[in-house]
Parts: C-alpha cells; structure tokens; sequence
C-alpha cells in the first residue's frame, strides 16, 4: 500500500478489522475527483478513536467501503477555544468556518446581535465546511457548530467559568496578546465577534456588567469581522493554546512524499 | 457636514484648500453606491500626508472633486513587516491581499518556488485589493505591492538585516510566537509561506543555509497557505508590531455614529 490518498471524518467508530462506509459526497469525492482504486490508503478519524489507516475495499456510484487497518494516530483534542461571531454573509462564512477549523477552534456559535445584517444561517453548510477543513488540516477532530441564538440567551446561559474576550474595534480595551499572555488558570476560552456594523452600545454596556467578559483591542486597525476573528485565535493559539505544538509526523501527510506506510 | 461618508486613497498632496480628483471607480463608488451628494464628508489619505477631511465639491459620471478642508490624523506608518507568500487561486489571494492588509503588511512580495501552482500573478488586482482594503480599515498608507519573482533571485537580493521568518509545516521548527517574543533590536521582518504543496526539498536546504532565515511553526495542524500567511502575520503583530497600539478615535469612523465633524 502507497502513501495515504486523502483523510475522511466518519460518524463510525473505528477499531482493527472494522469495515466502515462513507457518505455519498465522500465516495465522490474518493471516486471522481480523485479516482481511486480497490487497495489505496485513507486516512480515516472519527473524534474518538484517534487517525486510522485504512484500505478502500469497494467503491461504487455515491457509495464506498473502507477496511480499517491499524491506528496511525492517538486521538487528541483541539484546545478548549470558542469562537462566537456574528453571522456574515455567505463567502466570508464560509471562510471563516474553514479558517476557525483550521485555528484550532472546537466549538463554533453563530450568535445574533443587534446590528447583525444575515437574519439566517446555514448550519449544516457550516458543519460540512468545518468537516472539510478538519479532513484537510489533519485535525483529529471537527468542531462543533452550534445553531444561531440570541446575544441574550448566549449570555444568559454562559458557563462562568469560561473567559469570553469580546473583541471591540473601538476604545481603550488592552491588547488580547497582553491580556492572554497574563492570564494563567485552565486553558479555556472563548472569543467573540461583531457584525460589521460592531456592536450596540446597550450591548456593550450589557456585556460590560458580566464578570466573564474582557473587552480586547486587536491592534490599530479596524478590522473586518473575519479578520478579527481569525486574528483573535491565532493570538490565542500563539499565547495559550497550542501554537507551541508540532504538525503530526509526515506519516499522515497529504500530498507530499511519505514512508511507505505498508508493514 | 456631518459624520464621514467613506475614506479614500489618493495620489494627490493633501493640504487645506487643495481639490482633488479620484479615479473613475471611486467616482462610481461614491455616486452610484454609496449615493452622496455635494457636500458629502469624505476622509482622504495619500499615504504620506495623514488623512483629511474633504467635502464632496463636484461628482459627474466617471468623475468626482474633492475640496480638502482640514487634517483629522497625522500620517502613520505600518509596521515595517513584509509578507512573502506563493502565489495561490483566485479568490483566495485576493483574499490574502485584503487581510495582509488588514492586519498591517507593508509590502507584498509574491514568490515563484518549484511548488508553486500559478503561473501568473495580476499585480494590479492585487494591488486594487491591497488599496480598497486600505480605505476600510483605516490604515494611513497602502501595501506595496511587488511583481512576484524567482524563489532565488528574491534570496540572492534579500536584505541581510530583515529577519525572514519561514512557516514550515513539518519538523522541528520553533514556534513563531517564541522566536519572535525572544527576539529584540529592530522591529523590522518578513514572514513566508510556500504553495499547498510546501517547498520542495531543495527550497528548504538553500534557505537553511540563509543567516537571515529562521524555520518557524504555527502548530499542530496542517495550514492552507492562506491560514498560514494570516496567522503568521497577526502573531508577529501582536507579539512584536502594532497589535498593542490603539484603534483611530471614533472621529474617522465609518458606519457609527460619531460626533458631528462641523467647526
């Protein structure tokens, strides 16, 4: 068996000997976009049970096989960084799931403010980018994306316990670099995000009174909401999370030479 | 007058009492978009003379006259980081273009290395993308924009003071955010980032030999091209550029209320 062709999330858990199938965009993707054969080498991960190495066995119009060999990984986590941001419009959502996936994000919460443009949001389109960004960037696990609520009810049903740096464009709030590089405690956060009309002043005046909150300046520029939000976990990454952590070895890598993984 | 309608870069000196043109598209922008009318608050900047405010004097089909009145910030610069980057699909540099700017590139430097899956860079979009993101996010000045060279005409004439920090997905690179939160003397450095392929073999050996050169991470996850050049490029700013800085007064804003600009 040759270098791993590509890495698929599965629902299945999975163990030595299992025979696991995959979804119909999955089994196109494996069948017309890469066009592969009986016998190449998947990847394959569920968020459970660490990266698997495993055999395409059967292949057929919207459907796909795979044999599960041996474990090639242990599961590990992503860090326990929430991104909620304000829903935008549909390119730059996109993006931005994709991005957060790949920044390390575990949960995604789309959340509706006063100024929010989009009255709806694409939750299983969000889920399937997040997928995909996980397959890609060789996650072993995919985020969570939660379904759009209310700035209120988020805040109302908040866990205390986890700090929420609300990303202001405007004012004196220190620099979130500072303010993450100072903090010690359990390595659990969350970021938030304004529409790109920013936040109401009855918003931030509510958010101000709430003992989670930390208003955090992103540097001089008035940045997009995309751009804020992927600036605001890569800082995080950078100081707390783990952006001190090394890529997985070339064995699982994709698209470049590898050690042929046959025993 | 009242609040300012939108910020504009152009060529021109700026001082009081000078009247300035813009270019077609910004003439389109302002009449057929944005909808102003004569009197209309503007903010110009020209990347040397700080921004100021003008007042929409004369707008016609493909032409608008500015009549500048009185300057509301002192030129700044943007920190002296350059990002050079392989050059990648469409949407996804124009993309890159946007945030480098957002996040405070000064120059952009596309680079052709063995990987590398485009074989032509339109400069000018580029650099229309570097200009309009500009305008947006309040910045003082425009990225450079460079026409993309050979990966080793751009080692052969790179200057020997500018630490160059190369993002490797693979190996024992030390984190960005440690070799640059260690680093001190001159603010001045650029990050790279290669094509979805990564660099071949023998980019990486003859940049290993570079004293300016230093291998760096951005952890765990195997990053598009585009992620990386973002991540890199708001860490550096954060640990060692503008990223404690604060955002303009509210006086330049856009799209918030703000206090009436009228003498």
């Amino acid at each position: 068996m040759g270098k791993i062709a590509t890495r698929l999330y599965v629902e299945e858990d999975l163990a030595a000997g299992a025979v696991v199938g995959v979804d119909h965009q999955q089994a196109h993707y494996l069948r017309s976009v890469l066009r592969l054969a009986r016998g190449a080498a998947i990847a394959l991960f569920n968020g459970r049970d660490g990266e698997w190495l495993a055999e395409l066995e059967g292949l057929g119009k919207g459907w796909a096989s795979l044999a599960v060999q041996r474990r090639i990984r242990p599961q590990s986590e992503s860090p326990d960084l929430w991104l909620v941001f304000a829903p935008i419009k549909r390119a730059r959502i996109d993006f931005l799931a994709e991005k957060a996936t790949e920044l390390g994000c575990r949960r995604l919460l789309p959340v509706m403010t006063r100024f929010t443009a989009m009255d709806r949001v694409n939750v299983e389109r969000l889920r399937a980018n997040a997928r995909e960004a996980a397959e890609q960037c060789e996650r072993l696990d995919v985020p969570l994306v939660d379904p759009p609520q209310p700035l209120a009810k988020l805040l109302e049903s908040w866990p205390a316990e986890r700090p929420l740096f609300v990303c202001s464009e405007r004012g004196a709030a220190p620099p979130l670099g500072e303010v993450v590089g100072a903090s010690s405690g359990p390595s659990i956060a969350a970021v938030m995000t304004g529409p790109e009309g920013g936040f109401a002043e009855s918003e931030l005046a509510t958010m101000a009174r709430l003992p989670f909150v930390t208003f955090v300046s992103l540097g001089p520029r008035i940045l997009r909401s995309d751009t804020a939000a992927l600036t605001a976990l890569a800082i995080w990454q950078s100081v707390h999370g783990d952006g001190s952590a090394r890529p997985p070895s070339p064995a699982s890598a994709q698209g470049e030479s590898q050690p042929d993984l046959a025993d």
